[in-house]
């Protein structure tokens, strides 16, 4: 009896181990197969420029670096690229908390793979008390937009979480802890996790649910590697295909309920507005004086400022931007003349090229033209399609909100002169030779286009002057007036940002 | 007697006071006409693409940012940027010094103000005793290595030294400490300047000398504002109506001696070596398995890793890299495939785009292409002009130097193959449709200059096989063998390294 007994328990762990030898040799076989397809993906991947994220999220030990191992083990290492962020503490970042994320999306043709990103950072700096309640809440809220609209520009995003218990973390982290090695792999930060696990879980949980409605998340299973990698590898590969099948991805145009001011029709503007001489040299000076004071609050309290302008040809845009910059600190603002995109610009989102040159908070920036160039000359032009510039009133409403909910001041220009004005000063320039250098071809071809351009300003004003980031317009047929309406607006939402912040 | 003595003094002081005053509306005439000439150079700078970089460095509380504030006071702020180096501490620097100061460099047609930078880095951190004396010593010479090649790739570099005593530093630094406003300004540094004034000024002394003789140091009196701004607009405007004038600057070659090692010309190499598949797969996975262990070290002794790939086309330079970056985690390092520079780039100093790319300390990065374009299809299409790519040996050992003394590893592969084996794959490619996307037009032009460029691979060889940055070639005519010969050769690289260096 005995002796049945023993070799019934042998025969039975024999029939495990067999089981189990042929479950691995199956999984292997599968993993194998999935890597190659998704090796024959890739030029397919590049030709087309599908741009393509793999954001891998998940506890720490979990294995999220050897998985992205895994996943990226034969496809040709020009073809990705895998980003780990720095997570900086709260007190020394300088710049929206997007920003590190925003600014390593790939470009067409491209994978890239976060090894984690922008759930663990905004979930750990909440349970860190680093951040509010409330500031977790406005985050969440842009990661959700973030990942839109990146899927609604054609990326594809595949956000994966990989999971393991409690009991394996312990164990995981344990034995790292035990080895000479790698212990210097475990943080503080995994401790606290590994101590707090009940804790995170409902953050993560919690996390996914709220921004898992447009791009839905996918728990893997990280307990065994060579299963969670087959998961993974098999979602890529799906993603892939279907993505490739169907072609790029272009989202439609949708409205959220922004906050809006009201704005007038550019043809009821009053364009007569005008100052003497003596008027505009007096007030240059007490607001210039005044704009310079502010600068300096400005930088200690480590407010972001951002200008925008836009306007007609010859409204006058350069010497209105002078006259801001001129009492500023040099070392504290920036003008960003915005031209057409660079190669590696247009194969990107759009809002890209925005994204890297923000400032860093305390410095201002003037943008010399800004990303509305999508809802009129991209528009115009046919650089995009109709969807997209449609989509970009909100798109652009989102992003604003989240330099604002950063904390930046968000102001914007039109410069605004009628037909007329323009010929004169078009004409202006062209007899002057120290001046004709400002006048292209492209001006003339432009200004014909006058009825189209109206129309598409007067619908991007009517959408986008939200109240966190509101548009003005500046009548610009006499200069000075401009100039000086420019400054005072400027100094008036300085003085309320100072007054508001603490330092 | 008394009377007339009074009347006398009365006399002077009032003829004295007039002087002055003749002499600031004089200084202050002089200064307007300085910057209108200024802003009437700007088109023709933007027009002729000339860079132009103003380094100003100078005393803590001397004026250097109110002397820049004076010098862009009218310049359309479209057209220059001021860059303010934040100088982080030695512990914390992950790249090279001169990074944040080569990535700042202007591209054609505009000004960069540099509000201190290379002099203050390198002297304050000598004197805080953060890098010793010989790593000082480097570091100066990487500094004139810098500036001329600047200046040799067409730069107008002015240099200018804002000084001021050691009595009007106590007394402006005390007034700064002594206001509320304006007390966080002085930092602890300032102070320790302050009180070791002498240490600095021999310090500075001795900086200017050594890196004085290719582009002057010009000392601007800083103990009068309106004298500092006169002078530095004079010495401004005259050499960019100089460099206007003579049009842009081509640096000659020259040769310095760095000690290079001995390489075989391209035809004397056998491309024999062969290995079975046995021998390949044995040795790939005792040499990937030995380099992944080796990356750790890397990581954590912080050693940046730097490998350069060049070769013919289809020697198989992609799957060699595939073989290195395999075993490496995918979070320490990055594939650079380097094509034709994009338009941001050609606007800037051709090493620029290199710069950019560095890897931080601990890192590994791959180039698939590098700098040496500049000696082979630069030079073979004309890109460039003859002095130009004959300079750049020597630039490119400089800036190799750089990056050894910084710490780097570097390592180049010249992967090597004969014509027939290049045609039989050209052909192979072109009739296996997975492949036949490798092939471009521009191979078979290549192809048909192969002696030219055969002659340009073997002076390239011959000159910049320097001791620490040498050359390999890798026979690939056996792919098999050329990936196992490059591995060997970076596990050894990597192993003398982590002994060497502390962690």
């Amino acid at each position: 009896m005995k002796q049945e007994e023993k070799e019934a328990k042998k025969a039975e762990k024999e029939a495990k181990k067999s089981e189990k030898k042929t479950e691995d040799a199956e999984l292997k076989a599968e993993v194998k197969e999935l890597r190659a397809h998704l090796v024959g993906l890739q030029q397919t991947v590049r030709e087309k420029g599908q741009p393509i994220i793999v954001l891998v999220e998940g506890w720490a030990a979990a294995g999220k670096g050897s998985l992205i191992n895994q996943l990226i083990s034969e496809i040709d290492p020009r073809n990705y690229n895998v980003f780990s962020p720095v997570i900086t503490p709260e007190s020394e970042a300088r710049y929206p908390f997007l920003y590190p994320y925003a600014n390593a999306i790939p470009e067409n043709g491209k994978i890239m793979f976060y090894d984690s990103g922008w759930m663990e950072d905004c979930v750990r700096k909440y349970l860190h008390r680093d951040i509010t309640k409330d500031e977790y809440k406005k985050r969440v809220r842009a990661v959700g937009e973030f990942e839109r609209q990146l899927r609604d520009g054609g990326y594809l995003l595949l956000k994966l979480f990989v999971d393991i218990s409690e009991k394996e973390q312990r164990k995981r982290i344990t034995a790292l802890r035990e080895n000479f090695e790698t212990e210097w792999r475990v943080s503080n930060d995994d401790i606290w996790q590994m101590n707090e696990h009940k804790l995170f879980e409902d953050s993560y949980e919690s996390f996914m649910e709220k921004t898992g409605k447009v791009i839905p998340w996918h728990v893997v299973d990280g307990s065994r590697r060579a299963l969670a990698a087959r998961d993974a590898l098999k979602l890529l590969v799906g993603q892939i295909d279907k993505a490739l099948e169907e072609g790029r991805y272009v989202g439609k145009p949708f409205k959220e309920n922004f906050p809006l001011l009201k704005m007038p029709k550019l043809s009821e503007v009053d364009l007569s507005p005008a100052l003497t001489d003596e008027e505009y040299q007096k007030e240059l000076k007490k607001l210039q004086n005044r704009l310079h004071e502010l600068h300096n609050v400005i930088y200690r309290k480590k407010i972001p400022v951002i200008l925008c302008y836009e306007g007609w040809d010859a409204a006058g845009k350069g010497g209105n931007i002078r006259r801001i910059a001129k009492p500023l600190d040099p070392r504290g603002f920036d003008v960003m003349p915005i031209a057409s995109p660079e190669p590696h610009e247009k194969n990107r989102q759009y809002l890209w090229r925005f994204w890297k040159r923000l400032p860093r908070s305390g410095h201002v920036c003037i943008f010399d033209r800004t990303w509305y160039g999508r809802v009129m000359v991209e528009r115009l032009e046919g650089f995009c399609s109709e969807d997209d510039w449609k989509r970009a009133y909100n798109e652009i409403n989102e992003f604003e909100r989240q330099l604002t909910d950063w904390g930046a001041v968000v102001l914007k220009f039109w410069i605004h002169i009628d037909q007329d004005t323009q010929l004169q000063r078009f004409n202006d320039r062209q007899n002057t030779p120290e001046k004709a250098w400002k006048l292209t071809e492209e001006d003339w071809r432009n200004r014909e286009k006058w009825p189209q351009y109206e129309e598409a300003i007067d619908e991007m004003l009517e959408k986008t002057s939200t109240k966190n980031a509101p548009w003005f317009i500046i009548e610009s047929n006499d200069k000075k007036y401009a100039r000086i309406k420019a400054l005072k607006i400027v100094v008036k939402a300085l003085e309320e940002a100072c007054e508001e912040r603490l330092a």
